[in-house]
């Protein structure tokens, strides 16, 4: 039975930052939810591209040589094999879309890697 | 580089009604705006998810045994293989996110067959 999902209700069940919650699969890709504050890693993908489409807040997407301001409304996506970092000033709630395959750092890996759990 | 997008600045550019208009590309996923109102034909894809994301209106998603109301900030997931019919009793704007080689008719073709156009 298909089910639509509401981006509000599936975000007030998300309490921890940086990491990831699939809500939502369209063949092999993944829609996922996750609430940013901070920054991040730099970090790159080797396959995979990643859209950001931001729902409340301001993201700031630095690349090596320039920094990507984004509101809501507005999304980027970042090509594969481009460094990347994701900084948020104030909280920000980003919808992801990207290959399930997609790992949050990338081939960086590290202590900020989170396995994506299904919400 | 890396542009962003901003999904009413788009919009604003679409003038016609029920032809999806490509504004981005996730490795073989395309993101796509469309303006609805009315209805749609019945149809289904052979392969292709497709993911309807409510910005504006409210879309009734038909499906052959029932329907679902989605609202903006809502999304639902029409599995392929499964026969649908958008309905837009008032404009709808809404973000499409499925893979490149989706036409908006599905298997059932006909008239209202759009080419997609970048925007």
């Amino acid at each position: 039975m298909v089910e639509k999902v509401n981006l509000a209700d599936k975000l007030a069940r998300i309490h921890d930052l940086w990491s990831p919650k699939a809500v939502g699969a369209v063949n092999d890709f993944h829609v996922k939810l996750v609430r940013l504050e901070g920054e991040f890693v730099w970090h790159s993908h080797e396959t995979e591209d990643e859209l950001f489409l931001v729902l409340q807040g301001r993201l700031r997407m630095q690349f090596r040589d320039r920094e990507v301001v984004v509101d809501p409304g507005e999304f980027i996506i970042v090509p594969h094999q481009t460094e990347h970092r994701p900084v948020a000033d104030e909280e920000v709630h980003v919808l992801l879309l990207e290959p399930g395959t997609t790992v949050n750092t990338g081939t960086a890996g590290g202590e900020r890697t989170r396995e994506v759990e299904w919400i």
